[in-house]
This record gives structure tokens, sequence and C-alpha cells, in this order.
């Protein structure tokens, strides 16, 4: 029977007595470096538990030196030795290895060779690349940022709903799904349900229900979109985050967007200090003032007429957007969105209350007619980031809506909810993949996702 | 502006001395039940924050009388009253109400009437069974149930991994699954992907290579079967829990198996006790018994060679099952799995090292030549609830299984995390819905899911 290894993160997080107490460990691991002096060699050992790798010395006089020199880059090993403290040097303690056991070694084709390799010839290689340190560190803060997100819910009570993937019909009546159907030769597509069936692109209708139930809901998962953007901010697979909330108004939800936003950002600010290190360095320098600045500010709160006010006295003023032609009623651009967070609030902003034409059916329409509750929040460096609405809680409004688009039939029990109880309610959605994106700093959708699912691209 | 609601659940969070500073209290919420005697009224108001329901007193000598008095069941209401502590009651408080309003009418045609109602008949109305007692309890339960998930692994130092839906490959290369298209009307299967594209049946694939860079990872999410398998334990789209360890032979799997299924099962008895004491009571009596069982016995490990052999002994002293012909090589049926784990062993049970022939081709060939190193899970009251193995490391071996059985090709890369500095590593897969009817008792995988997807079934 082995020496049970010790994980680098355990390491780590010991106190110095505790560590003095330790003497012999078992480290097992990666070999991210591997230099020596013909005297003395020193492996950066990486076991993926953390961000930091464990120095391991071994010296001239052991008789597995010769060996260990060898081993490769990416090669799995075990170590014994000997802790030793390191007072003063970069890092806090290393381990002089008294075994070494080579247990997995490296092909010379090993594809992630030491010279700086680039995020797409990486993005070809999506079952090797988390084991470079850029991807080390987004996908365990992937991690973290997804357990942010149930901590953030379930210590506010919000019930968790697998709503489902697949689905008979689909929130916002767009076009773009993915169908899904079995090998039947007859009829494919009806085969096995009886009837279309489509990739879900939003939980936040079925998700509505269980609000009128359980008062305080989110669902966290998978959707889809059917859509050939080939840009850095679309994915055909990605996850979203949907709350939705009971007796609650469009500022409640604003109020929940905005603790929600800030506790998820000081969670992995939290939790992930070397990993918003290494970003804040390497990939994005300033992305920790950036999250900085959000922690730290008041969300404005901002009616979409005032903006459109604002964009026009900036054109005025002699600001240049690729589109000029800024008008009531037009949808915002990102580059309208990025002039009000950046260049006039200076800060995250709730842009609420848009025209009614351009947001969907199931927003409730305000007293003036012409405006609906929605509300996006944009933010610095990126723009829109968080979608939500106050839900259209009265039947008959909503009945003619739906009645007018045409998407009444089947959707009977969603209008229900209107008549059985209903209360007012609101929600929102966050794209997990672009939050993400905004934390670390990564400029595209495609390297925050293990495996990324774009038009064209299904390697693996 | 209106006071703030208080949640149901924070009213039963509080100390008496906490209440006692109450006094005036706003609640929202749900009748459950209304009754009255002509002088004084009493509604069971239920928010969907606990299984519990508050109490609300409204007095023959209040304007709003005759209205509340008819406040039917299923409306959204909101009272205003003063919090009376009621010592020795059935419950420790209740509202007296000076406000009360009627938020959302019920209309007269609403199907959950108070009439017992059978689950069959509210799989119709996926929509509006949570708001019944029993789904209350099991949509709760599911939700602290997937936190317990993520509490588990993550306290563990596991990384989350969202593995893809939309996949290239499947890992038991069974045939099964559902095929992803567009609308295109040149080639609807190639069109977006390039290839045919399938939801996925497994993670665990993709997540042994993450596994091979974060030492310890799981994934947790939906995965799909498209077969019409009618019966009470099959459903097309289900979550899955797939931990996999590197550096862990099958003991370490084992141990960890353990591990978390103890943590789940009181995870959820200490976070639900109100909800398991209504399952222990209505839908499965002695589900606590059964549980407490299992948290209180060390798992027994056992060879499948040697359980072959206590069935044949069975058989020859006269034990009758549907199939008496117990032969080493057979794959058991539940009714083998679960004579070994109540009748023999009398507890949980790892039946571990079955035949290869019956196994899938990934895992670990043992020395006999004969067995592969597989663990299944057999609880007492169910069978099989965790299947698991040694991951094959050795490229050759796993090599000349994948071309016998044809899989090599698009899975190169899987032979290939072998050759780059594969160690020994070990899995695990658990069926999250089957787990929770498991835990809670019921009956019917389709009363676990929110909106359950079978064959034919698709009306959400």
């Amino acid at each position: 029977m082995q020496e049970k290894a010790i994980s680098i993160r355990n390491l780590y997080e010991l106190s110095e007595d505790q560590l003095k107490q330790l003497k012999t460990v078992t480290v097992v691991g990666w070999v991210k470096n591997n230099r020596n002096s013909g005297k003395v060699g020193f492996i950066a050992l990486h076991d993926g538990t953390c961000f930091k790798n464990l120095q391991v010395v071994y010296d001239a006089d052991k008789p597995f030196f010769n060996d260990v020199s060898r081993y490769k880059m990416g090669s799995a090993v075990r170590f014994v030795g000997e802790l030793v403290l390191t007072p003063g040097m970069k890092q806090p303690f290393e381990v002089h290895a008294t075994e070494a056991v080579l247990l997995g070694d490296v092909a010379d084709d090993y594809p992630l060779q030491k010279k700086k390799t680039s995020f797409e010839y990486l993005r070809d290689l999506a079952y090797l690349r988390p084991r470079t340190n850029t991807f080390d560190a987004v996908f365990r803060v992937r991690s973290v940022l997804a357990m942010g997100v149930h901590t953030f819910f379930q210590n506010n009570g919000f019930v968790y709903v697998h709503t489902p993937e697949i689905t008979g019909n689909d929130a916002e009546g767009a076009g773009s799904v993915f169908t899904v159907i079995t090998d039947s030769k007859e009829d494919p597509i009806n085969d096995f349900y009886g009837r279309r069936a489509s990739l879900t692109v939003s939980g936040q209708l079925h998700v509505e229900a269980f609000a009128l139930a359980f008062k305080d809901v989110y669902t966290f998962g998978p959707t889809f979109r059917a859509e050939k953007s080939n840009t850095p901010r679309h994915a055909s697979e990605f996850w979203m985050i949907e709350p939705e909330l009971a007796f609650a108004d469009l500022d409640d939800d604003m109020d929940c967007i905005e603790s929600c936003i800030k506790f998820l950002i000081q969670w992995v600010m939290d939790k992930c200090p070397d990993e918003m290190d290494f970003f804040d360095r390497w990939i994005a320098p300033g992305v920790k003032d950036k999250l900085n600045h959000v922690l730290n500010s008041p969300f404005r709160r901002m009616e979409y007429t005032e903006g459109i006010k604002i964009l026009q006295e900036a054109v005025k003023n002699g600001h240049k957007f690729e589109n000029n032609n800024i008008e009531w009623g037009m949808d915002l651009q990102s580059e309208h969105e990025r002039y009000l967070t950046e260049e006039y609030v200076k800060g995250p902003t709730f842009l609420m209350n848009y025209p009614k034409e351009i947001k969907a059916f199931y927003m409730r329409e305000n007293d003036d007619g012409k405006t609906v509750a929605a509300v996006d929040l944009l933010v610095p460096g990126e723009g829109e980031i968080v979608g939500g609405s106050q839900r259209e809680e009265r039947y008959d409004i909503l009945k003619a809506k739906m009645d007018k688009i045409g998407n009444t039939e089947g959707l009977e029990w969603y209008l229900n909810l209107r008549k059985y109880g209903g209360c007012i309610h609101s929600g929102f959605g966050i794209g997990f993949d672009r939050l993400l994106m905004y934390i670390t700093g990564i400029a595209n959708i495609r390297d925050t996702e293990p495996y990324p699912r774009t038009s064209s691209a299904l390697k693996y």
C-alpha cells in the first residue's frame, strides 16, 4: 500500500507549524518544467488542484538523478521527499526528493511543447489545453464561478430548477433552433415525441411556472442557438443562468441583479487570487481594476428614453458612432451601450423601460402604452451582460399580444399561469460564458468553454 | 412603497426573541386552505420558501372578513398583520390579519382542486403540480440535492467541468442517441457542424481529459437516451453526475463513492427534515430508516465472482429468481442484485471486477485476463445506484480493444491521453434523477423531473 499523496493545494493551505510537522510527503502530478545544473535539478510539479506549482529538488547524489533529469514536460510522476521550508525564496517550501517514479511518459509527438502557442492552435487541442497556464486558470475559475452561482441563489432561498433541454416551444419565438430527431426511417422528426422537438433557447417560460410555486427560483444549464454567427461572442451551446422572482417588480429585479453580479465578482476574486493575478498580468491588463470598480459602484438606473437623449446630445457634440442615427425606438448597438456606461455614467448602468416593439412578448407593458418593463445591465469594458424584465402578469393583455404574434398555440399553459393565482413577477438572464469572459478578460467565448461548439467545429 | 414581505422560511428560522420583536409583518403567498366559522377564519398560507405553511387568522370584526372568506385555494394574496406566538399549538406562531389584498384570483377551471389527485393526472399538469405538497417537497429536495452534489465535490477540491451536450462521439458506443439537425433544406444533418451531431449519453470521455489536467473533476449536467423504454425508471432526458479521479485506482473510486453517497443522504436529511418526514409518512413509509441504515453501514466490497457463488448457493437452497440460471459471465438482473444487497449482505454492497465481455471498452483489464476493474454500488430497496470503473490507462491494450470494436476513429484524442503523461484514473456515474427517487421514495422518474421527457411526452 502506497502512502497517500498530498495535494499541492493542501500544502499551500497548511500553516507553517503544520508544514514543519509533515517531514516526508508523497506528491503526484505532471512535470511543468525540468531543469538541472548537473549537480542539482528542479522540477516544477503541477497537480491541477491549484494554480501554483510545487518545486521538487533532486540531487546528483541520488541514484535516480539521471532518470529524473530526463523526465519530460507533461509526464505523470510521483515523488517522495522531505518537505523543506524556504523562507525568503520565491516559493515558501520545496520537496527534496528521496524517491521518484515515472508514472506516465510523454510521446515525442506531444503537441504542447514549451514554445508559446496561440489560442487558435490550442482551440483545436481542446483535450490538452487545460494543461496550459491560461486554460488551467480559465477552467478553474469557470468551476468556481459556477459554484458561486449556486451559492448566491441557494443562500438567498432560491430553488434550483432543471428546466428541460428538449422542448416543444421556444421562448423568444426566434427561428434559430436545433431540431432533435431519431434514426427512424419513416418519420425521424415526429417518431420519438410525436411532434417536432427542439433544443431549448431559454428556460424562462418553464421556470416562471416554478416561480409561481416556490417564489424565488433559478435555472442554470445549457442552452442552444443554431446561428452561424462566427464572432468571438457567439457559440451554439452555452450555459445560461435564469432566475425568476415572484411578487417582485422591476426594481426588485434590479436589486437582485446588482447583488448577484457583485457577489459573483467578489466570490471569484476571493477564491481565485492567483488566477486573477495571472489574467491581470498576461491576458487582460487592468481586469482587476475593472472588476473592483464594478464592486465599488452603485449601479445607476437610467430610462431608455434618457439614454437616447444622452446619445443624441453626444452626437450633437461631435461624438462619432458607426451608427449616428439615434432615434427613440431604436435597438441600441454595443457602441451606444458602451458610450452610456463607459463615457457618460462611467460605471455599471441599468438601462430600463425599452420601447415595446423591440422587446419580447412576455415583458410587462408600462402605463405609457409605449414601453415595457425591461432592463439591461451595461458594464464598462463590455456593454450588456444581463437582460431582464418584469413579466406581463395580466391575462388579457398578454393574450392579446400572443394572439397578435401567433404563438398562443402550445403556450396555453403559460397564459394560464395568469389566471391561476398569478402575481407580479420578474426575472433575468445571464449568459454564463460571457460573464466568465468578462471576469477573466478572455476575449473569445471559445476559450471559456471546455469543448466549444460553434458552426463547423465539433471535433470532440 | 410597500413594506417588504418576510418569507415564511425566515419566520421559522427566527428565535422566539426575534419573533417577539417583529410585531407587524407583511406576508405574501398562495392560499393552501381557507376555512371559517363565521366568526373567525383561518388561511393556510404557502409561499414556497419552505415546506411549512403559515396560519393567517382573520376576524369577523374586520371589514375585509367577507372578502377574505371567499379567497379560493391557489389565489395569490398579501396580508399585513400582527405576529402572535402560540406556544402549545400545532404551529408556533400565527398572523392576525389587519390588512388583506387579493393579488391574483383563481379561475373556476383551476385543475388543482382539493380532492386527492393521482400522480398520473398531475404529470399532465407539469406547470401546476409544484403547487401540491408532494411536488413542492420533491422539487425542493431536488434543488437541495443538486447543491449537495456541488458542495461535496467542491469541498473536496474537484473542478466542475461543463462537458458538451452536442457531441460527435458517444461514450458507450450504444445506438440510442438523438441526432441534432437544422432547418437547412439541402443537408440538415451536416449543414451546421459539417458532420453528424448527437446529444451526449455521457460526459465521461470528455471529462477524463480534464482529470488528466486537474486531477479531480466532475461533470453534472443533462444527458440523453433515445430509448423508447416505457418504464418507471427511464427518461429520455436526465441529469448525470460523473466524477473522475486521476492517480486513483478502484479502491480510491469506491472510497469516493461511499463518501459521496453518505454525504448526499446526510445533506438532504439535514436540510429537508419536513420534506423527509412527509415522504416517510405519505409516499414511502420506512424511507428514513432505509437511508439511516445506509448512513450507518460500512459498504461491503464483494467480488462479482463471489456474488455469483452466493446466488448459485441461494438457488441450491431453494430461492426462486425469475432467472434461476446463474452462471459466471452473466449480467446480473435487478432481482439478483437485490438479493445480494438485501438478503445476503443486508446493507450497501460494492460488487466489483466484472467479466470484461459485459462491460464497456474503457474499463481496465485485470491481471486475470477475464475481468475488468468495474464496480456497481448496490443498495437495499433499489439495486444498482452507482456504476464506476478504473479506466484502462495502457495505450496498447486500450487501442487493441478499440480497434476490435471499431470505435478508434474519432476517438484518437481519447487514446492519446494514454501516451501524453497518462496515469491510472477512475471514475463513476450517478443518475441524479434515480438517486432522487431513491432518497425520496418516489417510484416513477417522471415524478422527479420538473418537465419529464419520455417518448411521446413533450407537452411543455
